[in-house]
């Protein structure tokens, strides 16, 4: 057997200690609830019905603020999932709460969709209209883009497909300046898609991160302040109550271990077992907890 | 005395000696010869004037395929420095060079200045035809456009302000076939920029070798394969009679020192003297030579 804690190996005892473990569920959603371009995945209502009947308290924490919540909602709906506004957790949302509590004021230079710069305006922000400009091959054009006079407050980087690398010098400039607040939402250095793992937000955030000398403070997974504001948020005395559902290693993983909650890795559609079997991981990476795809947790005992 | 060689303090023997000591200069241009944004840099005709009385043979290397070479080299003259076509070399020009070389046929997917792909088709290659075209937040856009069928065979990453986040996607896809080329051109981590170092090209081609475990043929500076083709452009039997001369640590110093040639750090604009002694520079790193500006060579002896 494996050193990999694998969910269907566990004798009945095992699977009742470790229902009884935990009482808060937070759970991915793309790759563990539905595929990326929404196939749902089978089972999976079944599996959250499951751990609400057993008295969990489930709570989707996803990177993806692509959607706006309305529509996120009504995807778990069309997949039999009932989840309230308060259960749905985003970095567009993690974001506002954080400048909200800071009483922050000024402009925001950012770069993530619209929904999610739609959803910082409805919340009373200020951001940028960005201009989709090209720069046109000369250094004068480059110069008036990047040192523009915008009085920037804070810059914040999350998904966004459009970003450009004159954007990033932009950034950059702004950040020179250490009053400017340097804010980040998902960080996933790589997404999974269509079969590739590609490069994501934080793979960009660690440039910026490295040539400016100078950290994000992140609110998506896997960052070190969403786990703070989601202790906050849900009352967490003991991490060692909660569990980290997710498919991916780098991003839902290391963000459960570094907040001390317990984790548990869904191989679904993005991981072969021998995949995974074959990875080294060290004990900070390695999931507490392994399961093929999330429906496998229904019915338990 | 700092352990940093500085020109102007050295012996009338010892100058002598650095003089007697190469044949061929190759020359970085902004920063050097002139500022980013074109202020010619004065003295710097003076100097290479000076180079070329002594006998020496003066060819310059730029990154910079963003102005046309026949531009370039009427931004020499106006400077009052005559250079011929093959005097000056660029990543467009390597780069066709190393292609035709190779006999490559096929479509290139190339992220460079208009510039830049006018010359590789100027030269006979063929360059997707890039739209620049915005994903528009759903999935659905960002797979039809990261997934497209074209039969890339080369991957070239330069210069490119307007490189976006899902185009590199785009290159990591086609990167998974290892028969297609990965080709860099300019490869600065960072390019110093209106008094700053804003991350240049060496950033994302780092990213994308990381991600997807393979590195770039480099024929821009500090690029190995530029080294051996200029040794061979040049007939270069003895690198140690080879100076480099630029402004950049990373980019020049850094190449003359992997190539074997003797370094000339120019300090000019881009750092102060102060900032300069600061540094804690290894073996590898450190420049044989240092001068304020290009000017300094003048009348050496």
């Amino acid at each position: 057997m494996s050193n990999k804690n694998y969910i269907a190996n566990l004798s009945y005892v095992q699977k009742r200690d470790f229902l009884n473990s935990f009482d808060l569920v937070f759970c991915d959603c793309d790759g563990v609830i539905w595929h990326n371009l929404f196939d749902p995945i089978p089972g999976a209502s079944d599996a959250i019905a499951y751990l609400r009947a057993k008295g969990k308290q489930v709570v989707f924490v996803t990177n993806n603020s692509i959607m706006s919540t309305a529509d996120q909602l009504k995807k778990f709906s069309k997949c039999n999932i009932i989840v309230k506004e308060h259960e749905l957790i985003h970095p567009a949302k993690t974001i506002s709460n954080y400048l909200k509590n800071l009483g922050f004021e000024g402009l925001i230079l950012c770069f993530a969709s619209s929904i999610f710069k739609q959803h910082l305006r409805e919340n009373g922000f200020e951001v940028v209209e960005e201009k989709e400009r090209l720069i046109d091959g000369s250094v004068l054009d480059l110069r008036n883009a990047i040192y523009n006079k915008d009085p920037i407050k804070a810059v914040i980087i999350d998904i966004d497909f459009n970003l450009t690398a004159w954007k990033l010098m932009r950034a950059q400039v702004h950040l020179k300046n250490p009053e400017c607040l340097f804010i980040a939402g998902a960080a996933d250095p790589r997404i999974p898609f269509g079969g590739n793992e590609l490069l994501g937000p934080g793979a960009y955030i660690r440039l910026v991160e490295e040539a400016n000398q100078r950290k994000a403070k992140v609110f998506g997974k896997p960052g070190a302040e969403l786990g703070e504001l989601l202790k906050v948020m849900f009352n967490i005395k003991d991490p060692q109550r909660v569990l980290m559902v997710g498919d991916s290693l780098k991003s839902d993983i290391i963000f459960g271990k570094n907040c001390g909650f317990q984790t548990l890795f869904v191989l679904a559609g993005n991981m072969e077992q021998s995949e995974f079997e074959a990875l080294q991981l060290n004990k900070m990476d390695r999931p507490d907890f392994v399961i093929e795809k999330l429906s496998d947790l229904s019915n338990l005992l």
